[in-house]
């Protein structure tokens, strides 16, 4: 199967690693013919172009996108799709930005879309979303869908450190990008969430109803809240389902230390499934890295190769409602007063716990504060 | 897709549950025609029949064995091969005792025999395996196979309660057999073991080389040392493989808390391999239970009615060969004389920490006490 690689970066590299070797009876019969990098400066391999339309050649079946970025891999894979070339891509953004136009432009060249390194990294969510719905109805999802913040607290917890030392530290093992804010404010988790969603629910979610809080702002004495109350702080993704209402967030919660979520430290992902018969699943592993999501990569090759159905589906139709969840919430902000008729419990002159409300009432009153470092996270007190 | 299920317990009762409420597109196309149960006294549905000639009928295309046992289910899958079936089971001891026979029969007479419930419960432990297998090398698996085991270990730990008391409570709640032998001595996860190391490594390993120590004899003073030491203990299964040898084993050991592992409590399983590409990869769930082993044995039958490739080869072949596994371990025994020369430190007049030592060294030392209230662990101090 000839494949066109857009992209050579970290991803790029390991997948063009990984089928070079040909280790597998299957990665021997995928091939790189081309590969697109941005000039000639990059060019290290013959098969080496430097526009697209030069990769996009008649013998071109499948082209892989790991070009980051929205716009141009965006126009990329357009163009792809409509030479009806299958895609695959590793690309979290474009997906959940397009997840409509991408899908239905695969379909209507009758050619397949698919993505399972753009979510868990190594883990194989989207094969065993896919799994899991031939026998059951996946009715919930949550976990730790970004690496980067699960190093940062975890490193926060296990050895006091402050959050800029050890966000440069995850900058500098190449965990964390230059510009951190996709990671730290959430949105990484909320792209991965509304795929993860899409998949799970046949659907195409609005990427901004997902409602999200970030861990910019937390600080030691956050930590160490979680620790005086047997919990470990971590970024939470979470989906469910209940009738036609759908509930995506993310949010820092406190974990039960009884739980294995937890546990799940330095940068690993962890992702939960609950089902109809199989109860609670959990997959932990490598959810970035170059050779974990390139496998992810060449995983969907293989799929391709086997002639998988792999036709996605955005026949249901949701809305994102997050009225229903119902929490209590720690607050940290010089700003109280705000939340002066919703205090649950004291904890100092500037942290509280609030009495039950939704994210949104939340969100409102967060906003009243107007306060930059106020931090917060969901608690089961 | 027309199935005939032998057994109607726990499992049979659960597969015929799932298919007879079709579910999904999938189950929809599966049909359940014939089951066989002991006699009329089980008979609540006229599909149910007494003898297996009566089972096996012409429009038949899979049989699904839950029975347990050993020698009825081995003549049941081997007259049902016979007659060109494809077989789907749930029984480890069945298939990890005549994986040979038996896998050399489905190919002489051109069907599949698969086992996806018999490993890890509702967890995909099998479809995992040939899934990484696709793109990756598999070279080591570990982790916790059984639930009652683990349920009564984190009781022990988390209560305090004695073995014998939370025993009894695994029984009471259907996790525990009235014999529990099976579980406690180690030999549930030898089974579970041996299939998953054929499985990985395209083998057909002898059960009886597994070196196997149980829980039998552990108490609270054992849990105790683990806690002493930021370490908890679970039953554990290991395999790895070293060009042409192959390491399997099962014994207690002290896991470091800040594994995952530690943290994988009540009655879960959790089964970890180590890939090429993906690194190390964890996959928790309920590990028995009536609706997530029917899920698994449901599953088995849609990846039959999709057609896929799921032919097992036997064509590698290795030893095992535990000699190179070398650890420290924790030893407590009446009669600790024959250790005198192995200790490394000791902990009380009972319970030594040994030098390091190989697992065959440790037999020999274990069976020369003749202790019956010997408890043995694997620690890494």
């Amino acid at each position: 199967m000839k494949i066109a690689l857009l992209g050579h970066g970290n991803v790029g590299r390991g997948v063009s690693g990984i089928i070079d070797s040909g280790n597998t009876g299957f990665t021997k019969q995928l091939e790189i013919t081309k590969i697109l990098v941005r000039d000639a400066s990059e060019a290290t391999d013959e098969r080496m172009v430097f526009n697209i339309d030069e990769a996009l050649d008649d013998d071109i079946e499948v082209v892989v996108e790991c070009l980051g970025g929205i716009e141009f891999p965006f126009s990329c894979i357009s163009k792809a799709l409509n030479m009806k070339k299958h895609v695959v891509t590793s690309n979290k953004k474009v997906m959940a930005t397009y997840y409509d136009q991408l899908i239905a432009l695969a379909d209507k060249n009758d050619v397949n879309i698919i993505f399972e390194a753009s979510v868990g990294g190594g883990i194989p969510v989207m094969s065993n979303i896919r799994h899991t719905k031939r026998v059951d109805e996946i009715s919930a999802f949550s976990g730790i869908f970004n690496g980067t913040t699960n190093f940062i607290l975890d490193k926060m917890y296990k050895e006091q450190k402050p959050f800029r030392e050890v966000l440069t530290q995850a900058q500098k093992l190449g965990y964390a990008e230059s510009d951190p804010g996709d990671d730290i404010d959430g949105h990484d988790v909320k792209y991965k969430c509304c795929l993860t969603g899409n998949m799970v629910w046949d659907t195409s979610l609005s990427l901004t109803d997902i409602t999200v809080f970030g861990i910019r702002t937390v600080n030691q004495k956050d930590i160490d809240f979680g620790k005086r109350h047997q919990s470990t702080l971590k970024l939470i993704g979470r989906g469910s389902k209940n009738d036609r209402q759908v509930q995506i967030f993310v949010i820092p919660e406190f974990i039960n230390d009884n739980d294995t979520l937890a546990h799940v430290g330095s940068n690993l992902n962890c992702i939960v499934f609950t089902s109809t018969n199989l109860g609670i699943a959990s997959y932990i592993g490598q959810g970035a890295g170059t050779f974990p999501t390139a496998h992810a990569v060449v995983q969907d090759l293989v799929s391709l190769l086997n002639g998988e159905d792999l036709k996605i589906s955005t026949d249901e139709k949701f809305a994102i409602n997050n009225k229903e969840y119902i929490s209590r919430f720690y607050v940290r902000t010089e700003n109280l007063v705000y939340f002066e008729d919703y205090i649950y419990k004291k904890i100092d002159p500037d942290t509280i716990i609030t009495e039950p409300m939704d994210l949104y009432k939340l969100k409102e009153l967060i906003e009243k504060t107007a306060d930059k470092n106020l931090f917060v996270a969901g608690v089961s007190l």
